[in-house]
């Protein structure tokens, strides 16, 4: 399975693809930041995110994109901007017919690190070691997009069985009438 | 000045379109509601609002784009869906290099009741004498995308003023040196 994991910002949106399955090593196939210039108009920024993710979506061809899922708790101004590169880059997905998941933040920090509440340092900690890297990928946005990207992965499989799980269970509902 | 108003939101995203200069009448060339599944995935939504905004600015070629400035005070999950249609809106316009102006609600109404503070029906009601239309249109988004234009049209000639004053100054003082 390849994953696209995106960290989404409107200064800094951090990209990064994983390959892999459950329970089996994962490989980053790349990795990077679309940034776009804080002065420059909401538009303008917002059309060099969808160029930055159809560059990545090109190059890599996930078959899934994995997204942060955005709260307001945070930051007001902040948030904004969150939302709005998040659903550009969900619209690029949308756009092809990938599938797209949302996760929050706990659980990827829950996915990578075993705590929902982990830090920056221990998710990138986490990262690097998972995918072999020889150091953290720098900025933080960066090592976020993976993490989202290994989450999915990992909580897929576990989705998966549920979902089979309550077909199964109807399934046998329909024979015993 | 041909004016495309966009009042964002995934369930229900205004649209209208007002064309005319401040001080003389204004006339509504069009205005309707693009409508997305409550239960659709995100992504759906999105390529629903992307491909409906599209439509109305191949139909109307619209020289401008005003849509409602996204503020954070009110309740978190419309926020988010409003915050993600207008970015979609505002990425179709700038991706067509239109020009995208961003007012506040209270700006909105301020411009056509008198009042930043007036309701729905107020703004509704103006909107129908402004351009002379024989029923406040339905539902309120599309009321307020028409009222986004006008008070883009009306405020438009105040910021050139301004702006031309400002580069006025500059001259002088450039010539006294």
């Amino acid at each position: 399975m390849r994953v696209l994991g995106v960290d989404p910002g409107l200064t800094r949106c951090g990209v990064g693809v994983v390959e892999g399955v459950a329970g089996r090593p994962l490989a980053m196939l790349g990795v990077g930041v679309i940034r776009t210039e804080a002065d420059a108009a909401l538009g303008e920024r917002l059309v060099a995110v969808e160029r930055g993710i159809e560059e990545w979506l090109d190059t890599h061809r996930p078959e899934l994109v994995a997204v942060e899922r955005v709260f307001s708790q945070h930051n007001v101004r902040t948030v904004m901007g969150t939302a709005q590169a998040s659903a550009v880059a969900v619209l690029c997905a949308a756009r092809r017919g990938l599938p797209v998941a949302l996760h929050t933040p706990s659980e990827v920090k829950a996915a990578v690190t075993g705590s929902g509440r982990a830090d920056k340092a221990q998710v990138g900690a986490m990262v690097t070691r998972l995918l072999r890297l020889a150091a953290p990928p720098k900025p933080a946005d960066a090592a976020d997009a993976l993490a989202l990207a290994i989450c999915h992965i990992w909580r897929a499989p576990a989705q998966n069985r549920l979902r089979r799980a309550v077909a199964a269970h109807h399934a046998t509902k329909g024979r015993s009438t």
